[in-house]
């Protein structure tokens, strides 16, 4: 039995349904009451240890987000080069909206992480899964909220470090496009442009070893 | 203006607000629609390049999961080893639930990622990332719907990936913890034993560059 009701839940996977990755934008400005809410509903996400390592910089300065947009512009040329017979295709596509959003953020990796055990002695890289948690907490609650969100990681991340002057041992993961949209696409946009076909969840699923497989449920 | 209603869009930060990382479960089965419909929500997460690299292992022989159990514990004495002088208090925390609760799911990076080169060139962990998303998607659906669940990450992932023979280039990343519980935690169990307490938020959000900040909003 769940406190919330099947109208409640249904909202859930219904946000949950139509997020989407987003790289056209609107420019007009995000409210920042609105923003402080995404933050905050970042700031609730697990952490392996309850170590919280994620760090948020909010782009506000005109230069510095155009700066930004060159160090993925740079990287998006060089992904081309190393995608081969796929980098015309992969050059035609949008890949984020940096220059247009409303809000642009940095999510990265604190310094110091090392010294934070619980979890990651053998798994040193669930900080990273934090954060990720994190951002889809934002994702979300942009998407309830109205707002679209791409994350972008087409970027040196030490070249970003340093733009953003960032101490040694942090590592920037993520930029975040935020901001108001025309519409959210129907369906992810890679699969809409025929990058790549969402997978077949059965072939996804094992039963107790890895290739091995029950007769699946299917959801109702 | 977003197509939800303020009160479907409180729905989700009340979601995102109540999940908690549980470690207590009753011994209930879990639906197996239920679990068919949180698998459904991890699998429309967000991931680098449509990659959708997250594989899921239900754990249904007793036996089997004992196992997991087993590699488990073996880590959490050594991590109370590494901890030094919080080694006790560590030991008397309760970690994970895989014995009592009503399913376990190990999450896994599929193999073969080295062909996915979009977002990754410079930042291969990218994938990682995106099993995150996945799971959060699945920890809030499940949240919705009155279902605990724990992530667990104490654990050998190379031992875990010979348990279940996965594939060389495979990697677990998560014994997930799924099931029925008496009571979801007021608050992260971690701060309600004071493991560790909840940063300030204003701490870890700046503007343009690290450590510097502006007269921060704070939600309504």
């Amino acid at each position: 039995m769940s406190e919330f009701s099947r109208e409640q839940i249904d909202t859930v996977y219904h946000v949950i349904a139509a997020r989407r990755d987003m790289r056209h934008f609107l420019t007009d400005p995000v409210d920042p009451q609105v923003l402080a809410r995404l933050l905050a509903a970042a700031h609730l996400a697990p952490s392996v240890g309850f170590m919280q390592p994620w760090r948020f910089v909010r782009i506000t300065d005109r230069a510095l987000r155009r700066a930004i947009h060159a160090l993925v512009e740079e990287e998006r040329v060089l992904t081309a080069k190393v995608l081969g017979e796929r980098g015309d295709e992969f050059m035609r596509l949008k890949v984020e909206g940096i220059l247009e959003c409303g809000e642009v953020l940095v999510a990265a990796l604190a310094d110091r992480r090392e010294e934070h055990v619980f979890g990651r002695r053998t798994m040193p890289e669930m900080d990273l899964a934090s954060v990720a948690c994190a951002i889809q907490n934002m994702w979300l609650a942009a998407r309830a909220e109205g707002i679209g969100m791409g994350w972008v990681s087409l970027f040196d991340p030490v070249a970003l470090r340093a733009l953003l002057r960032m101490p040694e041992g942090s590592r920037p993961v993520a930029v975040l496009c935020l901001g108001h949209v025309r519409e959210f696409y129907p369906r992810p946009m890679l699969e809409m442009e025929n990058w790549a076909q969402r997978s077949d969840l059965d072939k996804l699923v094992f039963t107790d070893y890895w290739n091995e497989r029950t007769t699946p449920e299917k959801p109702a």
